[in-house]
């Protein structure tokens, strides 16, 4: 069930029996030279969608496809809104979706930066320390992340993981390089430019990605997230 | 071309052409009965693909899907940002475009509020003021009355001309209920619930609406907005 | 009744009685090279003020003689708020009335520019969900449009209308100067400059205005005003 | 010479010969039982059009009658604006008449309130470190303490000073009631009604008050101005 | 009674017998050749920590050593704030201890700066309007004031009285020389540098400093400040 | 060296040789049954101040006693800014540092709260990007992490490592209580109060914390900070 689908008279039905809001947070973000750059909204809308046609009573909202970038933010075609910006956008949709009687909302986010995350965070404990809401807040890079297959050392942006998840969601978007490509330390400086710390726009050895690897991922992604709202709701 | 689907170096080439952007502003709004809820997205989204395909170098960014909401508040799936989240949306998305080297950028609404057009328009005024960017900004919804036949007394807010549009692109989300609405003026006095003045939760008769109808709009939308950029950048 | 003429008793006597305030908005703009800077301060002012006499329980509240102008930004003499200085403005001044306990405030803007007036209307909308206060907010520009003789094609800033409306009110600040000028459409981009849409610094053909037709204006608004505050409060 | 009743074109030719801008800025604030809510208003704009007959080059713009007040808030008829739109305003108002061409402006406050000034002060000092423009700014309250007639202890708001200065420029104005009212001295607990310190509205002794004191006052402070204005430009 | 000393439990402890806490607002600012950057923080802090040992269930919170600073702002080793940054400080300090329970706060601001002293009163004030919290707030420099040898013609800034408080409180970092500067005026005109009104950097006459008279200064104002802690809360 | 205890000329005389400004940023936050309140503080300030020590030309800027928590604010005694005030803080300071001429600065935070490292390091990042000034920003607790014998399963907020360090730093001001706690995950809720994650208010076995331990971590973090600032600057 897609929100931007339905009228308003079915969702004010759904709504009365007491539905999950889902809000995919996406990004426009260079990845690499092989991922498409609206790879951060590709998974966590393709995660929702998923997890709305397993359980019962989700919801999916539209995405949102920008966020708030840095380390990537010196390579084309990234796109990035300032920390204030996301944050108030994550309270007016909070808000605006409470208003409509919403009770319980989750929010993923397909980018993991520090700032971004923070951004959404801080809104959403503002929101709840007000307002009788539930609400749910991860990356859906985190999910991944807890399955075993996935703890790569040094695996990281547009790598193994994020390729693989791709070739499964949207395979003819991917292209053919398979890029290696190292995490520089940068220390504690604090950097104008901070891609810097990715001399090759990604981290990771992504020779071995495959659209079957991917599929598991995204498969144990939806099981995992559906557990959690069916339990934690 | 979907920016979204670009890898960053495909952008980075695309850039170097001095292409033109364009940005769809949709929205999250009940639509009378029969509409959905992201109807103000569709229409936008396809306007700027359409003319994509049309007008060499016309690279299309991805749609943000929430704007400001006033008159349709108060009923069920209207999801509204306010008006300074949606100013400074706009501001960072001219921002981080122009820092790509993107010199022209057209934003087109779906939404034609006063105030959700006003923030759009500001965050654009502030911008060119300020920088070496040329802007254009219109609503569709605009474009669409300029066509003879669309001046149809009225006729507005999910009425005859956006449903047969809806009806042009995404059939299958169009329900059968075809409603007859009047907007209902209420003098000069500030209401804290403007719906009351769309007691329909639309305005205009909607009896005739067709997908042919609306395929000669839009297409009239999209060779005119081809024109504009074609002229005017 | 001029608020700024009373005591603080004779207003808080007048307060206990429900009156209507009204607050004047004016402007400092470039009005044409015939009419004074001030001309979207006398207009309203004067409006406020013949209505007052007019209607039992109307106070006229001091005029802020500053608003938010673009189109006439570049010439000499236009004096600018920015759009939250003024939205804040209004939200000020509506909380402080009404915590002095004054229940029914009309706003008369001078000045018709689209972000000038959704500044004004933002804060209003804003101040009447939260608070049980009346308002009504308008330009006088609009009133005067109802009139049918003022429909005149191609006329609007210091054009026919208004030159007479001023020329009722305060002739002796009207020069010999009689312009004809037109508004140049510059289609949907975005200026960093839009006085290039007026070459003439004004719009219309003057060289019929009169102060007997501005008086006949004038003279509809009030009555037009008084009735509508008899009715809408 | 009025700023608002000048044209555009005369005011382009006076800025060409470098002139000064006064900008009174009044208040609508809670005068004792005798004094009109105005007094702050009217007090610097006489001021300000009095040193422009007397000073080749002064131009008066257009009075600000709102401003900051907190002692007062509490009576009837006091307006306040917040410090943050009070500040604003004259940020806007510095920035867009320096944008004009103006190069020397003065600021005249009738109120005197800590905070209220500190506001205006704060716009003033933020924008001559990043403009090349000389700004003059004082309460004429504080002149007119220069004058040793008016150093009378415990005089104060509202009180014997005011009220023979308000008796010579608007002497319908003023009734016959002549108050005497101390000021209760509070410590330094911070207050949530700060007129408890004010338990007449007012500070002094006005039972001396007259129109002719009155104008000797105002004579010294026009002088005094007119000399600063010579002198310090 | 030093709150950083405390353990959460002790603190608790404290809470429920309703103490007073006091905040320090110290400052980093160039204080004449002689003395340290810290002055206007050691001062406060000293009388803090006076007053808590002589006033039963007075707790001193840690001391913010950063304020607002004009005048000294050009001078090396003087560090400011913004006026909103300080505002939003107090208030957060404010909201933050209230939380925790605290009923009586006194804040003490060593530097005495309007634009400093109005930022943080405009803090207390909103505070004290929406929250049942009774806050005191002054500079001690005001108090030290009151002494009667200490009203010295002339003196101010790093001037008679604060060498000899700081001779007291921090002899070590007092150097050997002992200026003597003059305030200069600068008329009403608003400076890019304030300095200019300080060229000796301070104000006075310290040949005849000592710490003996600082004790006796510091302790009139420790006695004055338990006396009004004891009496006003 | 202290900033606070130098003189202005001796700052400036010290900036003229290019030095290192360590700003200690602490917080004032319920730390376990057995630690201060200040334990924020006192870590990073014994840090720098050891630090200063041993490098040539390292200058300690009064520490900041205050910053952003969300864990510990249902405890007793925590005292938290909002994220705003904290950015706003670090933006001024740096902004302020760089006006004296310093061109090295570095940032060092007891608090690792996420929220609070983010507020800061935004502020970092938005002034490196606008400045020719070297920012370093870390936490301690982060460098004494990787110190080998740190890594301690289970070990955290008022655990072992911190503990141990309080000790060396402030021995008096840890009392018998050696609390052993656990993080209690909440999976991905936002919690209205994340308190419940901390049961025991702190996490890990802290029964075989001693000074000498905490010393073997300081010296190692002090070496490591040194270092780093000898490398990187």
């Amino acid at each position: 069930m897609r929100m931007d689908e339905m009228t308003t008279e079915e969702f004010r039905a759904a709504v009365s029996k007491d539905p999950v809001i889902i809000v995919p947070i996406g990004g426009t973000e260079a990845h690499g030279p092989h991922l498409p750059l609206g790879s951060d909204t590709f998974q966590p809308e393709y995660i929702a969608e998923k997890v709305s046609e397993s359980v019962e009573g989700v919801i999916v909202a539209p995405t949102m496809p920008y966020g708030q970038h840095s380390s990537m933010r010196a390579f084309a075609g990234t796109v990035t809104l300032s920390f204030d910006t996301l944050r108030s956008f994550v309270r007016d949709i909070l808000s605006s979706l409470s208003e409509s009687g919403v009770k319980k909302i989750v929010l993923i986010s397909g980018h993991a930066g520090n700032s971004h995350l923070c951004a959404i965070t801080e809104a959403c404990r503002e929101f709840v320390r007000d307002n009788d809401v539930s609400v749910m807040f991860f990356s859906d890079y985190f999910i991944a992340e807890e399955y075993e297959k996935c703890q790569i050392d040094g695996d990281g942006h547009a790598g193994m993981v994020e390729t693989s998840r791709v070739m499964d969601i949207r395979p003819e978007l991917v292209n053919d390089i398979r890029p290696v490509g190292k995490f520089r330390g940068c220390g504690y400086m604090v950097l104008p430019d901070a891609s810097e710390c990715f001399p090759d726009m990604m981290q990771g050895d992504t020779r071995g990605a495959s659209a079957a690897f991917g599929k598991e991922i995204n498969d144990f992604v939806i099981t995992r997230v559906a557990d959690m709202i069916r339990r934690d709701f």
